[in-house]
């Protein structure tokens, strides 16, 4: 159950077996099925989801019911809203399984305890969410400068694998554009090949 | 000098003298006066800055010429090129001030071992990091769903010093529209009110 959280944080930071097995003690695993919430708007998002198995999104919905993809999650990665998860305050997002996924959930006050009891958790966290910053500048830069085009290819290229796994019609959200927007960009790349 | 960033800091972690006092030794102070730059694409992003004093901007250049603003930073915000001061990779960014201003650099190495020396450093940017997590999550939630309308609306909400400071064609940028929209848009917010 924590094998792929194991990998995924040696890989950034060294711990030893008993420095390990006392962070599991603050994770909460939980297994959801695809279409399940792991979050619902209106709610408040009480933890961190670390992604073992499976794939997530969160997503708002707009007045007219249109969904708009904010983050996905696959294996590795971790998904909340930051927002409300530091705030306390009711989320705008939901979050919702896309496949059967198993995760670890970190509530605050857990995640501020391991950080004291193990400080290379406070690095492991800071190193993180300095990666994360630096794929939202990016993505940001491509919402304010990049046509369509370039930001769909940017995602193929950023996210192989998420390519694989999710349906173009999420994929268009994701990219801030209509899902015939999308086909009509796909076919123009597949003719230009 | 180290006033703002004292100030800044102590609101949100508690230091002793001795601490802070070290920690002011991993700084580099830069003054520079408006339209120098701090960072120029294809350079390196060397530093993490925090701005005691003045306004800056990032921003790319397209093929056409045009500028694309990622970022602004007054009083108490740091601004940098992430991924460049990550990876060392060049930067496609331009980093320069819109105000005459005062900067404490931070490298990486000097970064690393303040929150070694210190390790409620290691907290500070890992609360600072999860505060820019929500603050981006937000912005990109606003490129997908929101109206350019309501992400004008959004911005004089959030940032309402920076409106004072900033001419309009720089927040249209920021906003990712042109300057010519933004004027229809507070033409007819004005005629609403």
């Amino acid at each position: 159950m924590f094998d792929q959280i194991r990998k995924h944080i040696t890989g950034r930071v060294q711990f030893t077996e008993d420095e390990f097995n006392l962070a599991t003690t603050f994770f909460v695993p939980k297994k959801i099925r695809r279409r399940q919430f792991l979050l619902q708007a209106g709610d408040v998002c009480k933890s961190l989801a670390f992604v073992s198995n499976g794939c997530l999104r969160s997503y708002s919905v707009d007045n007219k019911g249109e969904e708009h993809i904010v983050q996905f999650a696959i294996e590795d990665w971790w998904i909340s809203d930051m927002k409300s998860f530091l705030t306390n305050q009711p989320s705008t997002y939901n979050i919702d399984a896309l496949e059967d996924s198993e995760l670890l959930l970190i509530d605050k006050v857990s995640q501020d305890k391991l950080c004291c009891a193990i400080p290379k958790f406070e690095h492991y966290f800071r190193i993180l969410l300095e990666s994360n910053s630096s794929a939202a500048q990016l993505r940001i830069s491509d919402f304010i400068s990049s046509s369509a085009e370039d930001r769909y290819l940017n995602f193929l290229k950023t996210y192989p694998k998420l390519v694989q796994r999710v349906p173009q019609s999420q994929i268009a959200s994701y990219l801030g554009i209509t899902p015939q927007s999308l086909s009509r960009i796909r076919k123009e790349l597949s003719e230009k090949k």
